[in-house]
């Protein structure tokens, strides 16, 4: 089970309203390299993950992400709380507000929805693994791509930090990799799923 | 931010696999009414709600509703680790299995991923209280529906847990709704949303 | 069955062309809580719903709805139907126009089509009512949204008779819930679906 | 708008209970094919179509269909609305009962929701009516799998009525497009868009 | 099988950069009625078609349109390859490239992913050409559309080029069910499906 | 552009039909980790790939995809050629067929359309190959599983053929990786986008 610390895991202090930036970040939310995505990937991927060890990195690394998509959200929200008229009705926005207001939904840039379609869980330990350093790879572009389209301190101040532990993850989940490489070299030459008995 | 303890918030002992079964309670995993779309709605809807005491229910509920989101996924773990090929083979299940082998994906019994399209933020409060209600009986109903296809009493003993559950939050949010009719009343009698100045 | 009468609930007579605002105004039409979804989830709620006066209920309302979504759809074609190459070329709706001209198609807002995901037929009378109310109220805050971001006094005008009848409808199903719980109390204190037997 | 005639268009008296013929035929009700987007489909091309005769062509049938989607729901409903418990428990119906009890939901038979990607209103006569002429084909070809599946006379009477409609349809949307294609001759032989000044 | 030839069916050589046409002209890419539907839907009715001559006229078609998914793929790419950080942050091309920095996505110009659910295979011959011949219309529409919005002479040479055969592909697929049609009617004056004996 | 070979790359000859194994199959032609998911990503990605060797080899490895996506196609397409009214309304393959005959739809085992939201495209040459190499994975514990669930020969040949490429496309993918650091340590350590100047 989880526990809720009222605090951010890092903070989040954004100045100035900025509906379109807001449009952009909120892929990070809901999009399909975003954090909602990540969180849910390593937390389902759990139940079949035969090691230990393992299921501790992913319930670890969940964890975190589920954090992250809370900073992201306040980014978001700190980004369109105060709107003037005039922003509300800004072309991009407006088609947003109509359908949600100022609420936080977790959508894509594009307007798409999240789906469990931007996500897979394949009961295969080495199959799993490498589809979750895919997806920091993936989450990692995505903010080297909001820090080429704003200019906002505030924002990029956060973006870096949550940037930086896309790259520790991807990290660790290649030490999971190697560890499970070895593992299964010395009975599983042909890395057949190791999770089906 | 998220903190995580190592236990469920009420104990899952499945003793037999049936992975029929599974495909069934999968839906309160990933399905259109399920845990997944029950913690993110609220946990989304927390940033516009302009009062602390529903932000705190919010956040209260959606923290219970990941920890719900967890025993569901528990169930279906257990329901389907020790399959024999023949298991694995049932129909409906092998359409599961070829691309998820034994692992918990979030969807709906009927197949289909699941999307945030299930759930709306509309970012007002007593909309978005409208629909945590609705949400409540939705997934009230589906395990009441469960029950009636379940003989497991392993599985039915938890059901009985979460459903119990989802009356306590129903009436929470109702309780919500009325304190914020009354203060709505005072200044906004025409339900205006009071979260966009 | 259905007869078709040839006039509006409400008459619609918009003077000038705004693809933009159209853009807004469609999420009525085919968005996530507009007058499709609307109309289809009542009509189709209707034949589990085991109380002939609630059916009724679903009926009429779901048959108004068929006849707002006619209102909402005209309100686009008025807008668009004598577009300069400039408004066609305009951002926002240059991304329409591609796929379908000047036509009528039942997305949302933000270029979703339209999905049955965005409602739920539950068959449990309780239940479905409350995912009725919610659905009034999100209609509402649409349309409250509509309101805040146009200063087209012909859009508004109808837009405000829309408004209108969603408070009639949430009024109109609050009372048949009332109805119900007295009913399902005298013999199902449990309020389990007595649409299964 | 729409008025409810409290009658079917054609009767529908099914006597016997069968949950997998329900899981085949509400593919008519919510399937890529069925008469949900058949009705919506000419519906929503109306607005756009610029010439009196097609543009009520299209409201005919399109509520012609809607009444169709009744009789079709009406099948699915008496199929279903009397299960013992074990045909509740039947696999492929399991799945469909624990996320609607036994209501009638917009899906198909492979249980997907329906979506709007599913139809087309391009907001060009030539092409619309060339879409509306392959949606009667594959609505029709579906009623020939229903009559190859089923062998419930009380049903296929139904469906032999429905499919007999859709030639019908598709002969007069043939007849259509012979009237604008002569028109269009005049004075587009290129067939660019007349619908777009 | 296939083999690839390293030239463009026509050549392609866009010299201004245009974010914003790229994100029409991608509709054609993976957009409702664009290339890739085109090409898969055809390379996938040829196992059903029983007919050895309408088999090898979906494959050459089908063939032909992987060859102008690749056309319109370079065309998005040559659009976007040098933009300038304004560029990179203009309204609505800032939302595709958080999400896909300067790559080519099947996408429709509205941002939805495409989906298979907006094309059909009915496995009927009659059906699948009748569906064949709506595609090719509304793939033509969508080039007339993108003629209205560009200015772009070095694009709208290709589009013409593309939209030309479109109509070559929609007469002959008028010629195949014309020959079919009178094959059918020999053995088959109700048009049942030959494809299933 | 494209050429056609009639042959296939590994020859098909399935002696026996087998609807359920067929529904199995498919979700390696429009499933979420199929064949048509691979050929498309990896020939999208190709534009944004700035160096000559790896968008060759995105080139080569596509192509030979879309021979395995008409390789499966012809796998179910010949388990499912010559159904007995019996094999046609065996449970599971009849919702199958009341909307596609016996025709190969792009979907997957579960009955969900292939949807783009299934692949991406980042625009980033490092991350398109990290989520190449996890596609490939993802492919191979596909073959896997249905290696577990089929005991037909003529098929579980094929599907060996299938899956030892996937391996092959993971080595060569690995290979670019390698390259692809190689050659960005030198100017690029912190592997920033080289696509994007």
């Amino acid at each position: 089970m989880f526990v809720y610390e009222k605090k951010l895991q890092y903070p989040v202090k954004i100045k100035n309203c900025n509906p379109k930036l807001a449009s952009i970040v909120i892929s990070q939310y809901g999009g399909p390299d975003g954090e909602l995505g990540a969180s849910l990937r390593y937390l389902s991927q759990r139940y079949s993950m035969p090691y230990p060890e393992l299921k501790g990195l992913l319930t670890d690394i969940g964890v975190e992400e589920l954090g992250h998509l809370e900073m992201v959200g306040t980014i978001v929200h700190q980004l369109t709380r105060n709107l003037t008229e005039e922003e509300r009705r800004s072309n991009g926005f407006a088609q947003y507000f109509v359908d949600h207001s100022q609420g936080v939904y977790p959508q894509a840039a594009a307007g798409v929805p999240w789906s469990a379609a931007m996500m897979q869980v394949k009961g295969d330990p080495i199959t799993d693994l490498a589809e979750d350093m895919a997806a920091e790879q993936k989450a990692r572009t995505t903010y080297d791509n909001i820090l080429r389209l704003s200019d906002d301190p505030d924002v990029n101040d956060v973006i870096k930090f949550l940037r930086e532990r896309e790259l520790v993850h991807f990290q660790r989940f290649g030490e999971g990799m190697e560890k499970l490489r070895r593992r299964l070299d010395e009975k599983n030459i042909y890395y057949m799923n190791p999770a089906v008995k």
